[in-house]
């Protein structure tokens, strides 16, 4: 114990008191990196994802990457002004679940709640395979070993995470830091270079050819564009699902956080778009020989193939692997919401030693494993799954706000601003769905379907436990009435005698069940007047009933349950108690030794059993040594 | 329910009552493939396990095989006679064990009990493992697949011995008497062509040439071949153990099936050799290509390459993979023998549907296929770990006989042939050990420790138990005091009332617990004043007590299993009866959603309570649909 307590300690912290918990919270520049590492890593993919789809289209391809970014950025700008106000009104944390089942209905906010998991757990696998994945373009031997690394990852997160949040904190705010400032510098040195060529600088290290064009513009390929760039907003309402998490002024703090967040990702989504065109980047094919990643060549034609590039590309790994924390610090939370509502098991409120919600944890862990397993650790296979979930959340999330207001009366611009911005993300959703829908958003769907029944399920058990043993009146004092006490007995023993006074103890109406199996009379049964129904008698105390119950195919629990079960139908008014001798060993092995009926016993009255039936065990301890 | 009772019954037969035990008695011609099988087969690798080992002497191996053959059987006369003398002697089953442990004391029994119990686990190992070598020797193909093989056949007899031993003799009846019926016709035809031929008969097809002499004759050497001989007299005790599974009179039936037994092994080892050195069959390298076996020679030698020649091997075949059932008849009447005795758990005791000793053949079914995935199911590596344990038990049991006979006075006949037996079979144990030591009867030499001391372990444990528990006098009736209860409370409900309801009808002393995690005072400790105590107070009953502990680091099992035992320890007189309430679902799966505390306290009890803390479950039953 004390061994394992240190292991636990050194692993994951010392456990934390309740009333520890105000020295959890945080201000802007650790939540920075918390709530805002996956939204600014996406900068990594989300990019890079469009102009995949742009190849196709050569030169025209690389020019239409400024349009598509500056529709994107324009709808982040609608986003962030939303999500201001939803961290205005909810300061407890106001995630799309909480929002849309509060002003929507709850139909609603399961839809938000399926969505959001599934979305967080697709954060999670999609960093880490995006992380790994990068790695392995820059490394090609390690390609093999892909799923292993993303495990290996999902690993070391999960141990962090279990420290809890302010320590998670501490070990991701350099990454996130070191990932914004390179990108930022190379943006800044790009843009002199482009002012000072009139538009046309030469890369410090030669580029790719362009890529030859093979397909003409069309909506609907620019639609698709647009989808998977989008990709690059996921994660921006993490921070007013987790307003709660930041140290006092919460609201003030909260609001800091996600406008330095937004401020930066805009800077990087606009610098990544307008240098590319102006350098003339494409993106390479994932799957071909001589794949490299957009930042990588970006990078590298602005600053040269030196330290700093590697520095660079360092970090964008690190973040990309660690975007996933993102799905770590919210899912925990969103399941806790989700529980408090009945709408899932109730493990999930437990908060474990560090304060955080442990089963949170353990089943993000355990479905992004799933994921990555499945997919094979290949974030191109992923993509198509992601991002519909955050959309159909942003959407619920804005739409209720829209309610919000109105309820509350007035508001006018608040109305616009959130109207504005249901109205944008209900369109990309549709978007979405449409142009990813044969890709793989249909997983998604169908996954979102499948857990709205279930969390239906999980709520109308509990409203049903709640009806049946609710209870709005005080005890009612009943006259006490001696049970029927059934005890199986084997043969004579101090472990009956234990048990017959324990039961002399409780009741007159005692039956002693004896299973005979072989056809003469068991030693029990012959002395039974001598060891038990004569001293009694003397002592002037009630004798109880010795019931033998023949056995001739040997079963000896079937005739026990089968007599409890009649006893209990015959008698309406008496609780029935079957008394259980039990033996407890000193150590595991000597359990082997001896035949484990009394548990089977157990189990089997719990099944067959009903509300009249108690069992009561009666410990017989060997002695230690 | 019923489908799967219709399965077993069709797999395993209908359940047998104990009353219908009489009717799986067998006579004679039922009992000769039952316990003769193994020896029978042994006809078919103990001569070529000689043979192979002459190959280095060419020609002067093939004429030594006679010799060594006649010695074999001198020795198998010595113990067919020693052993008739136990049927009469142990009519119940006179089992080396019995006999070991009856006669020279527990240490001599327990040494026979594990040497029997590798021997018959080896038997069915062998019996397999040689079997399927055997076919693949004639079907190249088949050898990637040996050890599935082999575990397909062992799985395949795990299903007919279920059945029982009555219907598993008429399974095995054909191949047996086939086996040897096929084979005496070979020897009876060779000798006709010996004898017409003065001595020297052509080959019906040609054998292969005899092997260049590499090594000269020393007594070692022919102390080796004596001992990988003595595999065929492996399986000889069977019928001594088994008497009790005779019709009556079982004692002459007994006698009848041995001698029967021993006659035709004894014909099939002599014809064997003589015929081996009248036409000059030496054995072929076994792992070499070209490998022909002895008996394949023989037959083809004799009767040609025709129908014959394919029922022969056929049966060979067959009967040396069902050889291993002479194991599944005896070893679980040896563990059951032992368990009486308390030296091994008293699961080998209970008799199973179909009257069988089920958890006897659960784990000879294990061990076999440990020994067969170990060893990969080659024969070759098994062999030298078998007979050792054979020989001892026939040691072990024909000293015990002498002694047994010395006891009851006179009969120096009797004496003098178990006595007999007891120093060839002594000698032999020696010639084995030593000649196989290196080659793998150190393991068995290592198991048969290993497990006296088991058995010794148990045996203690038993003794233990029974000397704690046992009581040899009448109940003493004590005064009936009142116990504590403790009652877990977590929030006012039905469930609540019930438990509560239930400890006041046991006690007044009755102390409610509850957990607080947060800080402010939960609804069940502000309304008990109003739902318990003064409902009870008016109704002139007694009040129960609230007890609140505080949990920081919000464990709750902990404070409460802790405020048990403090409880225990300050009231020395009065049991402690813990209520445990326990809702009851309907569905498994509803199990997920409630936390499995109650079973928790249960389990930590039991692991840290004493033997007055009494467990008592109130189960509550989610009603129905």
């Amino acid at each position: 114990m004390p061994l394992s307590s240190d292991i636990q300690n050194l692993l994951f912290g010392r456990p934390l008191a309740t009333s520890e918990e105000r020295a959890e919270h945080i201000g802007p520049v650790a939540g920075i990196p918390i709530f805002g590492l996956d939204a600014l890593s996406s900068a990594a993919y989300g990019p890079e994802a469009a102009l995949t789809l742009l190849i196709p289209l050569g030169l025209l391809g690389v020019k239409y990457i400024v349009p598509v970014s500056a529709a994107i950025l324009i709808l982040l700008a609608i986003v962030y002004f939303s999500y201001r106000q939803t961290i205005d009104a909810y300061p407890q944390g106001g995630g799309s679940y909480t929002v849309a089942s509060q002003n929507l209905g709850e139909g609603a906010g399961l839809l938000a709640a399926a969505a959001l998991m599934i979305d967080y757990i697709l954060t999670a696998a999609v960093g880490i395979s995006a992380g790994v994945g990068a790695l392995i373009s820059a490394a090609p031997g390690l390609q093999p070993y892909t799923l292993e690394m993303c495990l290996a990852v999902l690993l070391i997160l999960t141990l962090v995470n279990m420290r809890g949040v302010h320590d998670t904190g501490v070990v991701f705010m350099i990454p996130t830091y070191l990932f914004t400032g390179t990108l930022l510098i190379v943006i800044a040195f790009g843009s002199w270079h482009v002012l000072h060529s009139t538009g046309h600088p030469l890369p410090a290290t030669p580029l790719p050819a362009l890529p030859v064009a093979t397909a003409t513009i069309s909506l609907w390929l620019l639609l698709k564009v647009f989808s998977s760039g989008c990709t690059a907003m996921t994660g921006v309402e993490a921070v007013s699902n987790g307003v709660m998490a930041f140290r006092d002024d919460t609201r003030r703090n909260a609001k800091i956080t996600l406008t330095i967040i937004i401020v930066l990702l805009t800077a990087l989504l606009a610098g990544i778009a307008l240098l590319c065109r102006a350098y003339g980047i494409a993106a390479t094919k994932p799957d071909g020989p001589g794949y490299e990643s957009v930042l990588s060549m970006l990078t590298r034609a602005v600053m040269g193939h030196g330290w700093f590039y590697y520095l660079t590309i360092g970090s964008v790994l690190l973040v990309l692997a660690l975007s996933a924390n993102t799905a770590f610090a919210d899912f925990p939370r969103l399941t806790r919401a989700i529980a408090l509502d009945d709408y899932m098991p109730h493990v999930f409120l437990l908060r474990g030693r560090r304060l955080l919600y442990s089963w949170g944890i353990y089943v993000l862990v355990a479905l992004t494993a799933v994921l990555l397993i499945v997919f094979r650790g290949v974030t191109d296979r992923l993509i198509p799954l992601y991002a519909i979930g955050a959309f159909l959340a942003f959407t619920l999330s804005q739409s209720g706000m829209v309610v919000h207001w109105w309820r509350k009366g007035g508001a006018p611009l608040r109305i616009l601003v959130n109207g504005l911005g249901a109205l944008a993300t209900g369109i990309t959703t549709l978007v979405v769905l449409v142009t990813k829908f044969t890709d793989g958003a249909w997983i998604t769907a169908l996954l979102v379907t499948i857990m709205i029944v279930g969390m239906n399920t999980v709520k109308r058990h509990y409203v049903r436990v709640d009806r049946e043993t609710a209870l709005d009146r005080p005890i009612l004092p009943a006259e006490v009435t001696q049970p029927i006490v059934v005890l199986p007995v084997d043969h004579w023993s101090r472990i009956t005698e234990k048990a017959l006074s324990f039961a002399l103890s409780m009741s007159n109406d005692i039956r002693c069940l004896h299973v005979q199996t072989a056809q003469e009379p068991d030693e029990i049964c012959r002395d039974w007047e001598k060891n038990v129904a004569a001293p009694l008698r003397t002592a002037g105390k009630s004798v109880p009933q010795l019931v033998t119950l023949q056995s001739p195919f040997r079963y000896v629990l079937h005739p026990v349950v089968d007599y409890i079960l009649a006893v209990e139908r015959e008698s309406t008014f008496h609780k029935v108690c079957v008394l259980v001798p039990e033996l407890v060993v000193r150590h595991w092995w000597e359990n082997l030794l001896h035949n484990r009926r009394a548990d089977l016993l157990k189990v089997i009255l719990l099944m067959r059993g009903n509300r009249r039936i108690v069992v009561i065990n009666i410990p017989w301890y060997l002695e230690r040594d």
